[in-house]
């Protein structure tokens, strides 16, 4: 291995340089600020954990991109979080064990073992929040609003929002008397949209009607039909499907008359991480792009291994992706003061700065290079005094 | 296990919650801003990195405390990162390679295998700066006014600045011709402060005088009369190590004059992290309090195995320990506004929290209390307008 091979950094494991880091440092500081004026609270979940606290109920799915460690103190194993929401669905239910409605956030640093796309991170800056304790489409209606907000923020104009509900797969798997082994059969071909198999799928089963007819046309109820379909469809399937069809037409109602200009696309056969969640399922699209910019949904039972089972929706979104929506921010300029410690330019220096402003002071005998230091003035003692004069590059 | 242990975090790792998340949040904004007003850029180094790079050259000592992976990908060992410090000197020797001198600074989360001190965290959230690229006290200077501001905007009133420099201890090494093997005996005596052993160590070695003499006396050239002192015993000792004094005095006299309120206590005989230092070390201590809360020096060779060897200073801290020096913080109330999906109210809310205010809104049929929603007033539609009455507790 030579030199260089010797310091590249891991597939998909990167590191952010000053003029990136400012642009998603200031995302970062706007986001949170958003969060808390609409009431979310900031919590910092540890890094690791236990290995039975971090993948037991909502984390089960996580097993594989979690990274494992073990803890020389007590000799159990640990794991790196794959994934934050897990963690603030304990606190939740653990530490804060509030008796209304919790509102939290949070902004760190998860870590993967694998890479989901090609080029994509293993280590992804998940910015998010979560709503505890509240079963409606009201609380779905505010993470959604605050979801559109964060995109908004981001300065991502273009956005579908796309909605699901796996209120309706779950009751017409319940009309049609699935077994538990056909259904996760079901869910498979659900996920991959394969169309042959599902006709093989029903035509080897004799499954109750209308319920499996209803089974067999859901995946493809998608886009600005989907109501009116999923209505006639589900009017005989299934009573269950049909009134958690409505909660979710009203949830769109209340998203057009808020976001009028967010195109909405409804995807009722979408299964995305079944087994977490129970509810709704949202996630934003930048036009364009095949990967969502934020995602997430309703997963009631996810406190319920840590002692207390309370309705949570929320959504997540990774600061790094959310940053490519900005133009390359412009980077404030600076002032480059002479070398010295006199105390007449310490104190100017010191009074520069107090005023916000961002100050360089040369060191001696070193190449104090405007451009590099990103200067674009210079501190100069002229006329008895300290003036600020232009560096023309 | 029972479930409350199931639950248990493991020694060392903590969740940090709601009111203390919000002050650690507020003091990281203000360092980070503090660094960008003097010139410091903030990057984001990697959580994980191949294992060769992170424990090369600085990093050698962290060994044992790093955490090691095994990468899915390419088979290679990783590491999660046990210090930020060795990970910024690879990002200026390899990544940015400028010509002059680069500031850069840091604040991200690191983790260690072990616990420093009984109830310490192995999830420190580290901050810190670096500057790199020149040789001499104005460097050193900077990076410890920083350090001084930093304990200043913490809130750290009461502090005391230990300073020591490695080179009086190298250059004496050097004048009494000690082998490597027995440098490192003396070094372990050192670093104990062992007398006994000391005294045995210099009756055993036949070694030339009036070095050995020094060596003997530098651990306790230590308080008010150190540079007197260490004036005396090494002008016939080493001139090398006469002349580094003097900088370390001059050290002094500038920290002296632009930090006047601060105590200062030389230590001549320190050599913590000596494989790591090459030149001055400095520590900032809280009166009372016997773990520094800050602490850096410089490292001129840190970059070497990454192709660069570059003059490097800096320190670091951790942002857990830094916010225990405020007192608790006042939190910002907020407005409890009613449940409701009204255009009107939905407008009024967006106007409050566009004006900076905290406005969560109630969930129908869910428990919004003020006092768990932290509200001091509520919004209520009274003689045909919005208003704000106060929600007295």
């Amino acid at each position: 291995m030579n030199r260089e091979e010797q310091w590249l950094l891991p597939e998909g494991v990167e590191e952010i340089l000053p003029e990136r880091a400012a642009v998603i440092e200031g995302l970062r500081r706007r986001l949170l600020d958003l969060y808390t004026r609409w009431g979310y609270e900031l919590v910092f979940p540890p890094l690791i954990e236990f290995l039975e606290s971090l993948l037991n109920g909502a984390g089960r799915d996580l097993e594989i991109e979690t990274f494992k460690l073990t803890d020389q103190l007590s000799g159990r194993m640990m794991g790196v979080r794959a994934d934050i929401t897990p963690q603030v669905a304990r606190i939740d239910a653990h530490s804060l064990r509030r008796k209304g409605p919790s509102r939290l956030c949070y902004c760190s640093t998860a870590l993967r073992t694998r890479i989901g796309l090609p080029g994509a991170s293993r280590i992804p800056y998940q910015i998010g929040v979560e709503l505890f304790g509240h079963d409606g489409i009201e609380s779905d209606a505010e993470v959604i609003s605050l979801m559109l907000a964060t995109l908004a923020e981001a300065g991502a104009d273009d956005v579908t929002l796309e909605l699901g509900h796996v209120g309706i797969y779950r009751a017409l798997v319940r009309a049609a008397g699935l077994t538990d082994a056909d259904e996760a059969v079901l869910r498979g071909i659900y996920l991959r949209k394969a169309r042959t198999e599902l006709d093989a799928f029903f035509s080897e089963r004799a499954l109750p009607e209308p319920a499996a007819r209803a089974l067999a046309a859901l995946p493809w109820l998608a886009g600005e039909d989907a109501l009116a379909q999923g209505r006639v469809l589900l009017a005989t399937a299934s009573a269950e499907a049909l009134a958690v069809l409505e909660q979710l037409a009203e949830l769109v109602a209340r998203v057009r008359a808020t976001h009028p200009q967010v195109a909405i696309h409804l995807d009722l056969g979408e299964l995305r991480g079944y087994h977490y969640h129970t509810g709704s399922l949202f996630a934003a699209y930048r036009n364009g792009v095949s990967e969502p910019l934020a995602k997430g949904g309703r997963y009631d039972h996810i406190g319920e291994v840590f002692g207390r089972a309370r309705p949570a929706t929320g959504f997540s979104a990774d600061l790094k992706l959310l940053v490519a929506c900005q133009g390359t921010a412009v980077q404030p300029g600076g002032i480059l003061a002479p070398a010295g410690s006199d105390a007449a330019l310490l104190a100017e220096i010191a009074r520069l700065r107090a005023a916000g402003e961002r100050v360089v002071q040369a060191l001696p005998g070193a190449d104090n290079l405007p451009a590099e230091l990103r200067c674009d003035r210079e501190l100069v003692f002229v006329e008895q005094r300290w003036q600020l004069h232009s560096l023309s590059s």
